[in-house]
């Protein structure tokens, strides 16, 4: 494997696992004030679409990277939309 | 050009100004307590792995949309490094 394909996997794992911390301390902490309702409703939406793009290239890394970032998203954004209305914070 | 192609740039759009609204909040509003210090840093250090890989492979829209990442997802990493320097939050 050449150098630059190393670099494309590492920048790939970096950025499809940065939503994992973010869930965790999501899940835990209940808070999401300081989080846009508009960026994780556009990561949220733009993982499907991605996902669906995967599903019809049949790409496996675009499907594993997408199906983990739909769950990790989700649950930010269940939080989030959960605080949005019971309107404990402005969006 | 082809549905799947429609749907992969869409979703491209979807996930890259994403960090807009939050680059924008964050920068309005100078609190970070929310965000997770480790998603941002990861997702900072990946695009600058993706905009490097995009350069040695000459690929303009990955070199494009992770120049654009680089610029939102900065301003988002630095507001939280300042609020964790300044110990006003917990990270």
């Amino acid at each position: 494997m050449d150098y630059t394909t190393i670099i494309g996997l590492v920048s790939a794992a970096l950025t499809t696992g940065a939503y994992v911390p973010q869930a965790v301390k999501t899940w835990r902490t209940r808070r999401t004030g300081d989080l846009s309702l508009s960026m994780f409703s556009m990561v949220f939406l733009g993982t499907v679409g991605w996902l669906a793009y995967g599903l019809l290239k049949d790409d496996l890394p675009i499907i594993l990277a997408n199906t983990m970032t739909l769950g990790t998203s989700f649950v930010i954004l269940f939080f989030k939309v959960k605080e949005v209305q019971e309107g404990r914070r402005n969006r």
